[in-house]
Order: C-alpha cells, then sequence, then structure tokens
C-alpha cells in the first residue's frame, strides 16, 4: 500500500470563497485506488509555502503527491516552480500525455503548463484546478502509477 | 487589445541576402487578429542581442512577443536559449501543441527546439523561421492567445 | 560519414548479470544505416562515469551519441540527469515524439524521463533499455537524424 498526499493551490479555496472539489475528488479517488491518503491540504497560491509544503512531503517520504491548481497563467500560479525547485530529476512524459489527451477536449489544455518529477522516495504530478480538469488527468495517468513507484521504492522490476 | 512585437532571428535577413517573409507575416496576422503590433525587428543569429531584445519587451510590457527563426540545430540557432535567459516560468504545452501538430505534417517538426515562458506581463513564443511553418504553427495556437494573455493580465478568469 | 557512439546505462548488463542486447542492436542498426560507430560501451548506472563518457564523446566531436537505458524511475537511473549536465542546447521534440509514438503501444512509454540535446558538433539522444523498446524508438526518429546532423555540422542547409 502506497501513501499519498493531496495539496491544492488555491487563493480562494483558501480562503473559503467557494469550497475545494478538485482536492476532496483527489482524495476520495486516491482512497478507492487503494493508496493510504495522509494529507490533504490546501494552500493560498504561495511559492514559499507551496515548496515548503512539498519539501515536507519529501521528508516525510510520501510515496505520491498530487498537487492540484496553480498550474495556469495567471501572476500567482506557480505551482511548476515551487514543484521544479523540490524535484531532482523530472517526468515530463506525465505532463505531455495529459496535455495531449487533455488537447482532444479542450485546445486550452496546451496552456497548462503542469510538471512532474521525483526527489528520493516521493513522486509529484502536478494536476489541473478544476474538479471536472483533475477528474480526466488522472483517468490518463491512473494505469501507470503504481508501476512508477514500484519502481521508485525498489519493489518493482523495470 | 493587446500589444504585440515579432522578432526575427536570422542572419541572412538581417544582411539583407534575402528579404524576410515570416515576420512581415507574421506581423500582418497579429494586426489583423486585433493584436497592436508595436515593434518588428530582424536581428542575426546573436545570443547577447536576441536575449537584450526579449529583455526590452519585457521591460516593455509588451503583451505578447513571436519570435520566428533561430529554433533549429545550426550552431547560430539559439532563439530557445535566448528565451530560457528571459523568462522565469515556462509553457511547455504550446511548443509541444506545435510540435505534435507540425509532425502529421513533416517528421523534421521533431527537430524544432523552439520553447514559450512567461516573464512579467510579457509572453514569448518561439516560432519557425519559414513562412510557411509559421503559417501552420499560429493556427495551431491562435485559439488560445487571447485567453492565455486574458489570464496573464488578470482580465480573464482561469 | 557521420561518427557515432552507444553508451549503454545497466548495472547489471556492466557486471555480466546478463548480455546487452539493446546497445549490440543499436551498433548494428546504426553501422546498417551507414554511421561508422567508433564507440560501443557499457557503464554502470553512476551518474559521474556516464557524464565523464558524454563529456569525452563530445570532446572526441562525435556526431551521434545514442544511450541506452537508465531512463526510468529506478534511483539509478541518471542518464537523463547525466545528458542535462553536458549539452547546452536541448532538442526536445525527439523525445516529445518517441513518447507520443510509444504511448500507442504501452501506457508506460509515459514514464520515461529521456531528453536529447547539442553540444558542440556533438547530438546525444537517450533511447530506452529494452531491445524491443530502442527498436520502436529508433524507428521513430532515424528519419531525421541525418537531416539534423547535417545542419549541426553545417553540411545541409535549414
Amino acid at each position: 500500500m502506497f501513501t499519498a498526499a493531496v495539496l491544492v493551490s488555491s487563493d480562494r479555496a483558501f480562503k473559503g470563497v467557494y469550497p475545494d472539489k478538485s482536492g476532496i475528488y483527489l482524495k476520495e479517488k486516491l482512497t478507492e485506488l487503494g493508496y493510504d491518503v495522509v494529507d490533504y491540504s490546501i494552500l493560498s497560491d504561495d511559492y514559499d509555502k507551496l515548496k515548503e509544503k512539498l519539501e515536507s512531503y519529501v521528508k516525510d517520504e510520501i510515496n505520491l503527491v498530487l498537487t492540484s491548481g496553480g498550474t495556469g497563467f495567471s501572476p500567482r500560479d506557480v505551482v511548476p516552480e515551487a514543484t521544479k525547485a523540490v524535484i531532482d530529476r523530472d517526468v515530463p512524459g506525465i505532463s505531455e500525455a495529459i496535455r495531449a489527451k487533455s488537447l482532444e477536449i479542450t485546445k486550452n489544455a496546451m496552456l497548462s503548463r503542469a510538471t512532474s518529477g521525483l526527489k528520493n522516495k516521493t513522486w509529484i504530478i502536478n494536476l489541473p484546478g478544476s474538479r471536472k480538469a483533475v477528474e480526466e488527468s488522472l483517468e490518463i495517468i491512473a494505469p501507470v502509477l503504481e508501476h512508477g513507484l514500484g519502481i521508485l521504492l525498489g519493489i518493482a522490476d523495470n
């Protein structure tokens, strides 16, 4: 059983302007998929706080970290930058696959700046902010999550 | 109305060996699309000069900068490197989408080293050097330009 | 006639636990395609040794370097990182094209962390570790190799 964390980056959900829907969805879906979701946090779109949180996940050796939101063009969207500051091996194919598949649904998919990468025993994946886009994205990558984590943790074979 | 600049990187067009066709096309097409094209420049394939020019666009808060040329394999092709030196948030999906779509036309599309990214209120996008390839590339990304700029400038909503 | 080198990153092939099959395949295929394969080496998954080897290829002005293996999620998979430390101009479209095409065969393609880039007169391309995946990947990029090298070396025209 892998551990997981869900991190939402959203000024408005943080302030309670509206309820978080994408993070809750990820938390429930990951649990359903058999993950032990040990943390679910909502932060404002703040680079330092996001980076600090991601670093704490790495330190705690949480296997899978899914972020939601903060990957767009707004000056406050800095989740990819916080992620890149934490990882030391990137996994470009995950975000490429999500964007390519999402392009079939909406052209705005090419504006997603999401990234993904590895640090020690943790795999971080950026997902979009909307509930619907998160669901579509997770469906694209779900089939490969366990295999990737298995290799990262030395359980599965290449 | 968004402001825009067109920057051509080409030793030969700069020296007048042949006339620039791709930059002129971009200038006319952007005007047609409703942009206020405030600068159209042809530079030699010189890293320092290209970087300096891109920095001046950022300083002048020009909203959209389209470059043409300098994204290939020639030792003098350094537009992606000059671009990366200026931006602080990358937009990988734009170049991914252009390459993926262009691959349906020519396999050489996978040799394009084009990139795209954001700095302050400016969005820089690298496009190829040939008139035909520029036209095809712009057609791919045109539908998302206004939405991206709107969010970057705080006019549109995520 | 272009020169080429094949570099296999594999702890097990290096120790002789099993014979290298992917590197041998690349060596034979490149020869068949008309390349002068001047080096074929098997190294352990060691960042420093891989980087040093890649640097020696650049110093020797070997035109095309194909690596095999070391692009996955294992903590010892560091070929993309060694490659990025050596190149100064990246060629993202090559790995994007391999992953996109390979996705039609297996979803695990999105886990490939392979990269590609240029340094002086050398073009480095990361390929997967398995014999079958290497064959599929080479088939995807083979049609553009000569054109890319020709421009890099100033023989072909843009």
